[in-house]
């Protein structure tokens, strides 16, 4: 009787830790589709914010039906799952619902960060197809190999052979299985789109083309801050469990430490961005704030939880000039990805596997993995003395990640492509989408005054 | 001592579920807003949202001193509540705080959904008449009925006679209380106030008039979608609640359930209507998916607890449908809603209530309405094979709502109307409500370079 | 065994609490962005959202390198703290990470509330010196002053000489320590630069300077509403705690009824704020209720745990005019504050100190500061017989945030104008600092078609 007490005590606080986690990753899509409205032209605001919105809807189902069960349904394969469809069987004794919907809010973030490459100048059906193949097949199986404790890659792996370097691969948020995936297959979807009509002029130089509305990418930036406090601190999945290694710790106090790595990496990055491109540029730019937060967010997601306060600056300060870096040299190969999508959730993302290779503190990874249990080694951070073991498997999951987003989502493009499904026509694309897709502009302007009376009591209500 | 302890953990526990769900709540306020915002003029953009502030603090005040005393007041009142004014009594044995504030968000965000049927015509005056009693009356007293236990629609009814139909209705978080009731006002405000000047040729052909900014109804639909995730899933009030019929589980499995349950509704519905309206109008419209979004999220909202995840597919696909044709019928009828909140909060209102009748599950009735007792035996969804009742006290709710809230504020239109205190002039209608009655538009732009020095070096700085 | 397994529930619980409190604390910093952005021209809209980002990243790394130390460091310092720095040391058994989180999104809070006062007019390096120096020093002074054990203005202070007064100053969430610091630190900033080009004509009479925006500056205080949500609730920093004194009462209890006090409050200011100016002005105005509404939030904060639902309605009127008077006070003297911080923050700041000493009620005070320990007595409310030492204790806060604050801003402001680097050239506060300084503007319109062509095509658009 006591027992099932203390379990039903132990289920609901998980679960509303859980679930109010998934919420707030919920409000990511909401931050991607305003960042990405005020990222573009007015004449395609629609038309992105419907990539967004559509995401969120496919994604649903098609998560609900198979990519589910892709990642977490269980058996032994260590490529992909084979059970759960459409959530039978759930809730078992490992699943609740609520993990499913947790789960769900990562899912429909990946095709959330591939729109921004692409956007601005994809067919609509091609973007529907991009975005259910993605969210539905190719994110979910590397979700799998992390995540799942039956991947070949994950760092709770029990199959044959074991750990991967006796380590696996440790990428607690998602650097890698989130943004990398994303970033990387907006990469190619930009190579092959090419860039936006105007972007760089006859001698090859880049033309700035900026957003239509600075509000919105501000707006989109702290809602994506307020998503990632979800995102990072609530991918311990649980948090009623004390560390038998520390009196009175926890996850409780991983959560929280989590918490304060995520904002510390992303200011970190966000400040060096604001003086870096100061001294590079001679602008103070809110944008590049913005630009530079989410790169130190996205870089952090991966050793959150196995990282001291100290490294998270370190984490941040290298992640801006990743992001700076990955720029200046898509300029000067006429990259174009109007939102900066595979420089900063791939490059950064990269850069943030690699990140945890080094600098992951040993107690921090067993608390994380083992809840703390006493006894336990783990290889952790080359620069802690971990040894190569860790940072090994990190570049195993860049290059698996790299290899097969590229195999599957280049050859779409191309496939698209080939049938002239992928981009539209120059015309449309200098009209914009909104009208000749879309039925009309996100924007209708009467605000003026119509007559002359109008205009003498407008003069009159704006003096108090 | 023991006990007393095992007392606080769950009233504590409940208590972080109950008012962050709360807060979830509130946070529809806001998406209303800027829905409503967005889908006007920007000549009245200033208009509605004064309106949606002005539900927010006249409800809260309105609903502190007799709203909660209406709903829930104790006593043995089927109709209305007679006690608790102004929290006289609370905190006690059944009620606190938590519970008072999770109801005050649902309560102000009835007039929310009215408001967009009145917009853009209605004197300020007779919307402050309306929205007090709206808020204060006209909705507390539906609540009492099917909420509160003394309640004669109560699915939890202990007074003589009775369940209804030994039912009770089902209306787990209020498609009927909140949304249809909301609904059914904002049509009867529509049909007494009319179309908006233009709305209609000379040939009686619907002229398009579409909102100013998209990007503020996506923000808004988004908004909702986060909110309704308090919505929902708070309306169990407790988490820590096991359930002896099922080893393991308990409300956290419920809530998790719930959560899925409305996503995948909205969703569907979402899903559809691009589809189909793409098959009636050629276009693929983001605004198409928001609508189709909450359509299906209001569907939902009578049955979310009690039907498995798959119904939730069925619920969202025919509220896509109950949302177009009526959308369809409205325009023959020449009816002109702005906001369409009558069909979508109406129409979709009504068809969840339906909905739950036909497809609610046995056990998950009885986890939710007997915490899982063992023993217990209700009637539930016809198609599910649980007789007529439910689907006979649904049908009830349906008419019963529709009864009231036509008597009430039909009536309030009709006097305003007389007295003529409801419409504004068409003259003001052309200007719009900002510079009539506001003194002064939402927008004032500056933002174009006042001297040639400037142009050049807004020319220089748009290069990179 | 068991003592370990209640002591885990006690820590998941409240770290739940605390930490999704301090992520609605967050969503403040957005909500001054919007609502600042949204209260200035276009010209300068990417001026006030840096500041408020700008805010966020300097204020994170500052905070965490000193800023908690010198606010909660241990050491029987009464003036400031002297441990702690870059979180060495936590977690202990006193501050884990959630309790850090929560203070630093107090922490970063601060800043924006000032940023409005001097918003611009003001050069980027001076902003980048006074938001390091007043997050990182000017701020956490007075939170160790109020709320460390060990501070000399503290209701806990355990030092030699007892608490202030027999009672020692109630700021239960920072009506002065916030609100007050940042809206004097925004009077010295206002004084000194002076008003706006053009805010005052030959005459001296006032020109409205209406902003560009009135939906953000809705959308930003919905989002201030939530966040206060976190920001007076989240103060019990522990929700698991029972009382005493009040069977199945505990801290769950407070946490409710400052939840309904703080909605209670601002509502009715922002009614009477509507009203009030209907009267006085002739129109009914979204702003107004807006302003209304943060006054009356900014005054319950002080005494948000400690007052009856009732006394919040008290509180929130008298905001209202304490508001409408000091605005009416500024035009005469021709001060010029933009986002009226400085009246707002700092008036009814000050207003919500000295209303705790006449409203507290003992037995809530009891609670909120002794847990409800059985026996204990204390100060409290002047009005509610509680004698006179807490109003004095309130008083010689209000004193000494307005010395302390003057002595540091002030020199700093006057040392900043000495050496020419406070305020902008006139010529560029006429062009908008977003192109003076940020490189373009925060909008781009490009909407309107270019072709006869695509004209032809929108208006077949707009019909549907």
């Amino acid at each position: 009787m006591a027992e099932a007490w203390e379990t039903s005590v132990v289920k609901s606080v998980n679960a509303i830790y859980l679930l109010f986690s998934a919420y707030l990753v919920f409000v990511m899509q909401l931050g991607f589709a305003m960042l990405c409205a005020g990222s573009v032209r007015a004449k395609n605001a629609m038309n992105i914010m419907l990539t967004n919105v559509v995401d969120a809807v496919v994604g649903t189902v098609s998560y609900y039906l198979f990519g589910f069960a892709f990642a977490f349904g269980s058996g032994s394969n260590p490529f992909i799952g084979t059970s759960l469809f459409a959530l039978k069987g759930v809730p078992n004794e490992t699943y609740d619902y609520s993990y499913f919907l947790y789960q769900w809010a990562f899912a429909i973030a990946v095709a959330g960060i591939t729109s921004g490459s692409i956007a601005k100048r994809t067919q609509f059906g091609a973007y529907l197809v991009f975005s259910f193949l993605l969210t539905g097949f190719v994110y979910p199986v590397v979700a799998h190999w992390v995540w799942s404790p039956a991947g070949w890659l994950s760092p709770s792996y029990s199959g044959t052979g074991g750990l991967l370097f006796g380590a696996g691969a440790i990428d607690f948020a998602g650097s890698g299985v989130v943004h990398m995936v994303g970033g990387v297959a907006g990469l190619w979807g930009a190579v092959m789109e090419g860039p936006r009509v105007g972007r760089f002029d006859a001698f090859g130089k880049p033309v700035a083309m900026r957003g239509h509305n600075a509000t919105l990418v501000v707006l989109g930036t702290f809602l994506l801050w307020f998503g990632w406090f979800g995102f990072n601190p609530g991918s311990f999945n649980k948090i009623l469990v004390p560390y038998p290694d520390a009196p009175h710790q926890g996850n409780w106090t991983g959560v929280g430490r989590t918490a304060v790595t995520t904002a510390l990496a992303g200011s970190t990055a966000g400040l060096v961005t604001l003086f870096g491109r100061r001294l590079l540029v001679g602008h103070w730019d809110a944008l590049d704030v913005c630009n530079g937060l989410l790169g130190g967010f996205v870089a952090i997601t991966s050793g959150c939880s196995v990282v001291e306060p100290w490294a998270a600056l370190v984490c941040g300060f290298v992640s801006a000039w990743v992001l700076i870096g990955l720029n200046t040299v898509a300029l000067k190969l006429r990259f174009d990805d109007p939102l900066e999508a595979a420089q900063l959730h791939g490059g950064c993302g990269a850069w943030g596997l690699l990140f945890t290779g080094l600098f992951a503190k040993e107690e921090l990874v067993i608390q994380a993995y083992d809840s703390g249990e006493v006894g336990v080694r783990r290889p952790f951070g080359l620069l802690m003395g971990g040894g190569w073991g860790l940072l090994g498997a990190q570049v195993v999951e860049v290059l698996a990640i790299l290899g097969w987003v590229s195999l599957t989502m280049a050859s779409l493009f191309v496939v698209l492509n080939k049938l002239r499904l992928l981009r539209i026509s120059v015309d449309e694309e200098l009209t914009g989408l909104d009208i000749s897709s879309h039925g009309g502009y996100a924007y209708v302007d009467d605000s003026q005054p119509r007559f002359y009376g109008d205009f003498l009591r407008m003069q009159d209500g704006a003096r108090s």
